[in-house]
């Protein structure tokens, strides 16, 4: 549990407005209601608003797989949350056929896309819970609805987790940047796009933000798939906050014109030593930070961190199709003909995250982790 | 002037193919037929190949400012020719009306684009031709004749000169390479399609796939105009290359998981101490390049090179508008009100030039490059 007075003293500052004061909620990328599923269909962001009703695990591994909804935390709520629909929906003749169709459905969805870390270890959190109920003398109704429950839970969980880390990176970025406002840069979308509100690296800059401390966030477009120039720009714009909007090749040059304070990057995997998997370019951006001195920060949640795997090299990393490189839109911009090389996601070794990791219980070096968190 | 043995056994090594064997012409971007330029137009590539015909020096300055022609040695080339072209096609009252409208042209072509400086001094060097046939005793139309042939010149002297290029830069990669075969990955374009043909640095990358021993090449996107996906991509199809396209943030991951055995890219101005102004993207690919002990490669001729100006710095930078970031093919990808930040170019410091600087007098260091030049 964040102690927020003891943390703010801890580090000898006081930021003008408290956590709890954090974050009007503004964009919302996944909404339930009613027993509803909806989700807004990222790919047609920002020049069309359009919510997707997810009816079921199919519809759920679907929307993941195509990118209609992307960011770790965001990945795993969907997940889950399409299994719920399913399950309020769906008659059971007993709770053996329950439990044997959520352990399959999980074991479905987890396959929607591998290198972030989230829905697998929501996956391996239902089944357990799933089991302990099952055990337990309840109806198969009641059973359905504890686990919905637990599924509906994520979203508030996940909005207050991003809140801390919102608080505790400004913490740290502001103690560093004196009396200062400070230049931001961010990679893809990390914000209310990505999680179920408020962000983790652009959380931190709207935490920094709504501190008064802002001076311009920087984003990266985020080829191939544009998340920066789609879906951070259109957060920044609507939060009004000041912002610039570059290429991803020009993170070195900007290092080297203007002052920036730190780099910032959300996570699809953090594992035990620090080495982190997070959307391709992340590494390059590291090497650059590093390069010009410029810290660079992690922030996730611990739900993306995977103390299972000990090397960079074991997380799996997706490699998507050509297409998403050569054709925007539906028009083709690279030359016809030319083979491409498309991963998704890179590996950032540890000793480049030299701002540190920036998590709900606070900001971590890399080689603190794994204590910190078997301390939970 | 090249001396093809010397260089070779001084280097001691011995290419398969000799200078004089390189370079089958394919793609034109400039043609001159007839007393006519035609330009290529290159953004229209690859979907459609256009030639427009340039018939003065507004028009000149209009195809390079709209970058339908770019690539330092194609600008010099181009804006040279359409001065040609109105100079064959205007009737002059004497010899003093031609000497004042050539320098008043060449005064306003330069102002086309401000970063690269081969047209600058191309300019410089045909204002002082010109000022010497006025001094001699020649008649307005012999004076035309002879100014407008050295303009036509440049197109034979830059393939030469680019095929040289290529040799040298083969030479000093394969000796390095041993017997491998090698992989190389170059920025932006620096083909037939921004000289007079062949290339620099992918001239280099020709050169060793026509003496057997391209195993791999890989080019980026080179966003924001995507010169790498449309241009340097075609080249490669065309020729029949085996070649990949990768975004410009993939360069680190590349460099990670496969052996790069250099970067090449070309130059639009390389300054005294070996700084040298590139396409926006260069320098954070030689802060790459050097973390992971990639050899980087500046190929450029040495009308590209500037003893003018002794720091990075002073390079003027230009910045481009907006739109070229924000939108593709007419359609937006950015969100709506976002900010942008667009230089055209970077600076990259000597220092990271660790390969060399290829040019048509052999492969040098930045520091030699001053003496070179000063002894020609």
């Amino acid at each position: 549990v964040l102690q927020e007075q003891c943390c703010s003293s801890l580090h000898g500052l006081h930021l003008p407005l408290p956590l709890s004061q954090l974050g009007k909620m503004t964009l919302q990328a996944i909404k339930w209601q009613d027993n509803q599923l909806y989700v807004l269909d990222q790919l047609l962001l920002p020049l069309e608003s359009q919510y997707i009703n997810v009816r079921d695990v199919k519809d759920g591994w679907q929307v993941i797989s195509k990118m209609q909804v992307r960011g770790a935390p965001a990945i795993a709520i969907v997940g889950c949350l399409s299994l719920a629909v399913e399950l309020i929906n769906t008659s059971f003749e007993d709770k053996d056929e329950l439990l044997d169709t959520i352990n399959k459905k999980l074991d479905y969805l987890v396959t929607a896309r591998p290198t972030a870390v989230n829905l697998q270890k929501a996956a391996e959190e239902l089944k357990a819970i799933s089991k302990k109920l099952y055990e337990d003398n309840l109806s198969v109704e009641d059973m359905v609805k504890l686990v919905s429950s637990w599924c509906q839970k994520m979203l508030d969980d996940d909005i207050n987790t991003n809140k801390k880390i919102g608080w505790f990176g400004a913490e740290s970025i502001l103690k560093s940047a004196g009396g200062r406002n400070v230049q931001l840069l961010t990679h893809c979308n990390t914000g209310s796009l990505a999680t179920a509100g408020y962000g983790t690296a652009l959380g931190v800059i709207r935490s920094i933000h709504e501190q008064g401390r802002l001076a311009q966030a920087y984003c990266t477009e985020t080829r191939p798939y544009n998340q920066g120039a789609r879906l951070t720009a259109y957060e920044l714009v609507f939060e009004k906050m000041p912002a610039t909007l570059i290429c991803d090749s020009m993170a070195a040059a900007l290092m080297n014109c203007r002052k920036i304070d730190a780099v910032l990057v959300g996570a699809d995997r953090v594992i035990r030593n620090g080495d982190t998997a997070n959307k391709i370019g992340t590494y390059q951006l590291a090497v650059t930070a590093k390069c010009h001195k410029v810290p660079f920060y992690v922030c996730a949640p611990t739900t993306s961190i995977d103390l299972n795997l000990g090397e960079g090299k074991d997380i799996p990393i997706e490699e998507r199709p050509c297409e998403e490189m050569t054709d925007i839109a539906g028009i083709r911009i690279a030359s016809p003909g030319i083979s491409c090389w498309n991963p998704a996601f890179d590996v950032t070794p540890a000793e480049l995250i030299t701002g540190g990791i920036v998590t709900e219980l606070g900001v971590f070096k890399p080689s603190e982790l794994h204590t910190i968190l078997q301390a939970q």
